[in-house]
């Protein structure tokens, strides 16, 4: 007799753009909200009894009326408004997730006086994982897709050398990799003065982003770990962040065989295999509950 | 001070093809494998010293090296192979963690006597995962990709109505999904005798595709279910399943306004938002060990 | 004063799934549909007048009624339907291309009596492109994304050396592609008896298989050229075929360091860059009318 | 008997990066290099014969020892070096085309004095193609995927109304778009001093953003047109312009059903079907020569 195990469900990927019009001057925000719940639903999967579940077409038409009614000042804020609903207004409902994306933009200069032209930056996606269980909170916020390369600073020797190590040693290498990041909020409490989400997310951005430029690194390794501490000895507010980091290879281009000398000046950017490094890091005492593997990476 | 948590690291989609000459008849394998190796590896994080670090490399050229010198029997056997190699011959690899993905063709059927043309099949991605740790194993098979429809037998209602529900009930609607399924293998034992990897890939694959065909579904829940049942109960060899079913919606196209009857012919096929199923199918007494959320789906 | 040049306008990419019920037999067509209309659109473009514009809104409704009232007996045949409705019913539209991409599906065979059970075949897109000016049609028929291989009967050598040259020649090698194909029918007169476009299109997906399989290649040209030949010599009906076909490299692995010897059986097979070979074959006679560049590679 | 029509032939997406080390300060140029060359070609298509065949892999070590050789000034300069050589080197070639994608990066700013740091900017794709016969030099410049947005200064009405039209029409809707643009340089001879083509490239970028912000907008067509204009009346260097804008369709979200006024606020950001709206805009008296369906977008 085969038996239910973890189960959620929900409607993934609701595009909601919202504007705000402040006389001429308006704002964006621009998410991609998920949601999936999960409590007291043996029955719906055993026999097909629908008495239970709340449609995830009403889900998102939450996200869509929420975004009315409660406004998005940030998307863990968002977030909260809507886990927070799930659970306390459907009794089947123990858990909800709240998975966002956002996209950001910036203005458009232009000398007229309306101020409601934007351009999308597209640098990275911001994201946030709001999970609410009736009692407590998990706010996981974080980024992905923020490409960053060092032209030098970077070597890479010292290794174990197998039957199948062919790699030869390297002083001066590029190092760049994808920024996947997620990192965990210490202790938030729906009770409490709403943190400072955006401050919090900018400044662990640019902490990611000089930690990786400073340090002189023996490794990817080394670097990810860099990153980790930086954001953990400077933000209070976060226990654990997680790093994905793929190494985005750069092969010197090999010039010889044309009489010409490739003086670390002309790379070939290689697309697969590259290398996958990822690790955790924790304030010390933390409890780590950031899971592994949630890049979509192979 | 900050500590260093989970971590792993290796080389990811080594796209590794594999031709097999039986006379003029030729056999193809074509895999992307991903390696990825954790153990005593605090050193590399702290100071950047790679003295216990093998190469990513290294273990890009252990895939094709042993593409060479083990052969591909299956995607899973295949990652036994390279598992087991790296946990006992590295000290400081405790465990080792191969994915795979296999990619299929048909021979191309000419009058020639030769038989070395294929065009690939496309239709779903075969999935492995197999993991070592020195004494244990786990493989978890599975398939993504799969797309599937049911054009009647699928109705939907006597859901919960709130305040944010206006999705009306239906007796008859489409029923599309792309399945993506992990199943994790009982008891596997290297030093058993091997399974046979790909006749169990087949057989499940059949029975996620009938189930699918056959159940009379009032929720995609049930569906999940019934899919995931019939799985444990006909296959000895395999304890669980997760199947992530992303619920691809068909809206009835709206023909009213031009004087048109749309008696279930007529369907918009939508992309975003999409409902999403999850859960976990059990055979009694297993405990669940895939993650939750190992899909690429937000 | 800049001038206004070519312009087009209509909906892109309009999913449409059309299922016809024969008692407990049901049939699919799965298509994506774009219309792009062009004529009398100065004044639009001038001064924002849409006195002339129907919306692309409308070309959408157009296709989901379409299915309706004249059925899908074919993409090239639903495209004539919409080409001509277009260009007569509005007198300010001087020419409709009607572009369709079509997903094939195939039967889940169940035990049940119900046959209304799919599972998308995936191997290739066929394409097709209608246009009407009011008095001429032209009609292109493709395919795109087949994936191809032989493991041998292909060499490569006796090429032009220059100062950059350094590819080794070779006597057996991988030859691969992903064929994108795009033919054109001679002679289309909507008053004559409609062509059998599935089967036109059957037969010249399978000449085009069976002459990569069959070709002893001496370079990719060649097998393009056969492909191409062997379609104008045996469909009557089709005056010119364009090939675009990036070579899909499959390097040998480099298996020596490890004292292993690799002889044509391990292979890497690399992303980017490809070589990319592409190329009209006309019947003598005819006037070459297919564009040049019309794929979405580099 | 079939003939040989246009061919052509060369490596795809060479992905070149080169640095340029003025002291501690680096400067980066990324590049995804395309050739593409045709001419004497007809006897390799016919025998297989590759006696006048320069092999694609040639044509991509070219790229690489150029970036060396002659540095990467720009994209466009980089692509005249590329196409001159090609046609004046080789005998059987008459004309190349070189495609040139550039993927922009800025610094990271650290406090430390190197400054060898770089995030990727993602923005949008700078375009280029260069084209050269032995006598003439066409240069068409470009962008990709550059989003844009206006919330107000949009309406839509005064259009056809047929039997299929149903769309409300309204008096302040979101425009949005993911600009391609497509610009050819007029009079470009390689005896003369070289255009400063990043400064043509920055202007132009510039124009079509103000010109989609700045115009009241009654249709995406007059928009098209207005941004199109606003470059040929200022950039006396262009002659022709080719614009495919996509309508990003943001649809207000129905919140009556929730007792909620949805005052322009809340949109849901569609994905498919949109509107495609694409039109060339020509200086007076030039000739148009940017092929029209240069897009990737259906």
């Amino acid at each position: 007799m085969p038996i239910l195990g973890q189960n959620q469900y929900g409607k993934a990927e609701c595009r909601v753009l919202k504007v705000t019009r402040d006389g001429t001057t308006h704002h964006l925000k621009d998410l991609n909200v998920s949601v999936a719940l999960s409590g007291d639903m043996e029955e719906v999967h055993l026999s097909g009894s629908n008495s239970r579940v709340l449609t995830t077409d009403a889900t998102k038409n939450t996200v869509f009326a929420f975004a009315k009614e409660r406004g998005i000042a940030s998307a863990e804020a968002f977030g909260v408004h809507l886990a927070r609903h799930f659970v306390v207004s459907q009794q089947a409902v123990r858990t909800a997730r709240i998975r966002l994306e956002e996209y950001t933009w910036e203005r458009i200069e232009t000398p007229g006086e309306g101020r409601h032209s934007f351009v999308r930056t597209n640098q990275e996606t911001r994201t946030a994982q709001v999970t609410f269980d009736g009692s407590a909170w998990q706010v996981i916020s974080g980024l992905k897709d923020l490409v960053v390369l060092n032209t030098t600073d970077s070597e890479f020797h010292g290794y174990v050398k197998d039957r199948y190590t062919t790699l030869p040693e390297t002083h001066d290498r590029i190092l760049a990799t994808q920024v996947h990041a997620r990192w965990r909020h210490a202790r938030f409490d729906d009770t409490v003065r709403s943190p400072d989400w955006d401050g919090s997310y900018r400044a662990t951005r640019d902490h990611l982003l000089t930690a990786f430029a400073d340090t002189y690194s023996y490794s990817l390794q080394q670097t990810l770990f860099e990153m980790g501490s930086r954001v953990v000895d400077h933000r209070p507010e976060i226990d654990e962040i997680r790093l994905s980091l793929p190494n985005k290879h750069h092969f010197l281009a090999d010039l010889e065989p044309f009489g010409l000398t490739n003086d670390n000046e002309v790379y070939f950017a290689a697309d697969r295999p590259y290398g996958l490094i990822e690790a955790t890091v924790l304030r010390e005492g933390a409890e780590p509950a950031i899971p592994v593997d949630l890049t979509n990476l192979p």
